[in-house]
């Protein structure tokens, strides 16, 4: 109990937060396994839970490239970004799910056994109605980590964009 | 007032919280008027304050495209993008300044002569220590905004990194 809560202190989704505000998530979060191989979730699908990595490697798919494109399945997987992660790097996945029912942005398929923590939306709304200034600690973390991501993406957009614009000016 | 509540209402930011929640946000709003064609804010300044229009037309004003590649003014305002806000279409802006002091990610200019809200990060934390479930609210809205802009964001990078591969492709 004592390694998890220090885990979880060490994410970004939890940081911050007091030794026991984080025994009150534990109390939400189920312990699940996964043998290697596995897809726990897939890039898509709606899904409302979101989990921590508590022992494992998991890898992360995201396609880069509307697949209507390919010819064959050899061609696709080029085309996909693939990151890895574990209990000491990034534990946190399927955050987003904790504010509605979105789709799932990549699939994430284990590499090896995996034990993880899964926290459903309902539990963790139940628990900030009860204990808002932990749900509001949680949200804030949340918001920042969806700021980041959100700059880094525009970021792309205006090195895409300005990549696409020289190819025009040139051709 | 009351019109003041009813359109904080409306906005994504605030929806859902009650009369009391939004007059408590209205009481650490400040009243600040600019006269048109003024800059409320600039693109990559840092900023700890967001906005609420009350009356008047606001341009938002974003690169596309790295500034490096131009040769003149006019070349550059052609690859920038310009939408309006009103006080009845998207009345908020700068609000990821709430989360810690941030890039403004775009330029804001009035059209018109302006009447805007003024709140500030300082005041909004101390007013969600203090009511942790009005914080809890806002903070939940302004995830999902952000959640759904990041979507918005992925997709075009997909649709981007697709029309550059076709390009590549094709060359």
């Amino acid at each position: 109990m004592n390694r998890d809560i220090a885990l979880l202190q060490e994410t970004e989704l939890f940081s911050g937060l007091r030794i026991e505000q984080i025994a009150k998530v534990l109390d939400i979060a189920k312990k699940v396994d996964f043998a290697a191989e596995e897809i726990v979730m897939r890039e898509g699908d709606v899904g409302d839970e979101m989990y921590v990595i508590l022992n494992g490697t998991v890898e992360v798919v995201k396609s880069l490239i509307l697949s209507s494109i390919y010819e064959d399945e050899e061609a696709e997987k080029k085309n996909k970004v693939f990151t890895r992660l574990d209990e000491k790097n990034h534990a946190v996945f399927g955050e987003i799910s904790l504010l509605e029912g979105q789709k799932r942005t990549a699939t994430i398929k284990t590499v090896t056994d995996c034990s993880l923590y899964r926290i459903s939306r309902n539990d963790f709304l139940a628990l900030a109605g009860k204990d808002p200034e932990l749900g509001f600690g949680i949200m804030f973390n949340l918001a920042k980590i969806l700021a980041a991501r959100l700059r880094k993406a525009d970021d792309d957009t205006i090195k895409l964009t300005t990549a696409l614009s020289i190819i025009v000016k040139e051709s």
